[in-house]
């Protein structure tokens, strides 16, 4: 099958295709890179479609799985199709703190309208990031209405999945005391909504003591440009008891559409391919320095550099002339 | 005066020679550059002279500038010439969080045995870490036997500071309560030596708590192949009494001297020089896009990008062609 007729399968729904395309992009072999490429660009000239893109963080324990499983039902109840990919750099060592699995997410991954799949196995986080851009890519052009983007905030994977949503959405567990737990200000910044989980049974009366301080902590922070009023928002769902759930969407439908009327939804999609193609310009410049001969030549003049043979500067003078540029 | 004649009066401990060179590895012109490379070379093969380069890192208020005063000045006394170096990353910016001027160490700087030079103004955190190392170098070829490195420990400056010192030590003050103060933990284990300054007057008995809970915090560090039984340590010092200091500089000697005689100093040294290599290149190499005809044509890919013409990955790929890279 060539890469237009995989194209064209894609975009008629065929889930093997999906699936067949996104192993396509997640290969490093270069003649894979290159059918990877000309197939995004087959797909560009072949559909115009845009799903939402939604950026889901939290840490484990927060109940990710059981709420994305809830909220994909919801989704598909009001007849959406909804796919879900995870960025976790870490899969590729432990076996990931996002399982690979489908048994996490068991009714949702037997649903015709849903795909799941786990992160690429790449222990690089500029890899998975690329792929899992890539395969957001497909997933729209396959005609999903929502692509779920899930990671659970190792590193800088946060900011690199909120550079790949629309939204960006914090699920959160309610706090122990009354206190706001040690979620990084950085990450705080990049929410759009945050959502506490767990607002059932005897935990429900501290999931609202927790809504209401990160509702005030969200006030403190600058107000954004691409928010309308009421935005950055914290409010309480149970995934275990599918409540909130048609709420939480709505807030995130309110806000898209907002941001679509001002242009901001353009804007940020705009800004994210600006980000994007720097950071392959530069992880592409520096990788050159990982592969054969390069690689070879590094090792030698870091060895002539540490046994004080050159200085730092001339030997990276040396490295620069050998690989022609600067 | 050419390269080699400079070179022989910064040997011969002429101070204005030694300003002129620091001056000359400041600049950022191309042919400056070409003799600051030069100078380097012609200086290392005159002499192998090798002083203690000690990293002193303390955020404002902890009476830094007091400290290298009353320190400087002891290390005088025992015959020894000690050159002050800063790396202040804000200080092309604000006029920097540490002075420029000379009056902060009024008495050290009129004296003949010392030489302080503050931080080049450089927005770019790269340009100081890369200057300031071969200050340090001209310093060490100019026959100071010990040379200060400060910082206020802004973003990364602490990391460029540990990364060409022999020793990394963090000066603090006593704390309010009995917690420790917010130090990081990534620079609690680059210190070798944690000093709490200001064991004086009212403030003593907080100095000397302060001490304890941090000699108690670095029992619970990880040991580290490069550190003697007992180390690192805590200890209180008074800048202001000039109390402690000889304790301080024997406890950096003896640490120095046992990682000598266990091969510890040398490694470390090496391992320096390798990571300064590999910084350098990189820096290179990310450097071609900021220059003319590439900045030009990254801003147009961007662009391109952003509309929507073309995906980050093919853009990229543009790029790279467009640089002969890769």
């Amino acid at each position: 099958m060539d890469t237009d007729q995989l194209a064209d399968r894609i975009v008629a729904g065929d889930r093997r295709a999906l699936a067949r395309a996104i192993t396509l992009v997640e290969s490093s072999r270069a003649d894979h890179r290159d059918q990877a490429v000309a197939l995004i660009e087959a797909l560009r000239a072949k559909t115009a479609r845009q799903a939402v893109r939604i950026g889901l963080s939290g840490t484990p324990g927060v109940g990710k799985s059981t709420f994305i499983e809830s909220f994909g039902m919801m989704l598909l109840g009001q007849g959406l199709r909804v796919a879900v990919l995870a960025v976790d750099p870490s899969s590729a060592r432990s076996g990931g703190s996002i399982l690979g699995d489908k048994t996490r997410m068991e009714r949702l991954s037997r649903e015709q309208g849903a795909f799941i799949r786990p992160s690429p196995s790449q222990s690089h986080l500029g890899g998975v990031a690329r792929r899992t851009r890539e395969a957001v890519a497909l997933c729209e052009a396959a005609g999903f209405d929502v692509v779920l983007i899930e990671t659970v905030g190792v590193g800088q994977s946060e900011t690199v999945v909120a550079e790949m949503s629309d939204i960006f959405v914090l699920l959160l567990a309610p706090a122990g005391g009354d206190e706001l737990q040690g979620v990084k200000r950085g990450i705080m910044e990049m929410a759009d909504l945050i959502l506490v989980n767990k607002a059932d049974g005897d935990l429900k009366a501290s999931a609202v003591r927790t809504q209401a301080d990160y509702a005030g902590a969200l006030r403190l922070l600058r107000k954004r440009p691409q928010d309308p009023e009421g935005f950055p928002k914290a409010i309480c769902v149970s995934a275990l008891q599918e409540d909130g759930l048609e709420r939480a969407w709505d807030e995130m439908r309110a806000l898209v559409d907002w941001r679509r009327d001002t242009g901001h939804f353009d804007a940020r999609r705009a800004g994210q391919a600006r980000y994007w193609f720097d950071q392959e310009v530069r992880q592409a410049l520096l990788a050159q320095l990982e592969t054969g001969a390069a690689r070879a030549r590094m090792d030698a003049l870091a060895e002539a550099v540490a046994d004080g043979r050159m200085t730092p500067t001339v030997a990276a003078q040396e490295m620069l002339d050998s690989l022609g540029g600067a």
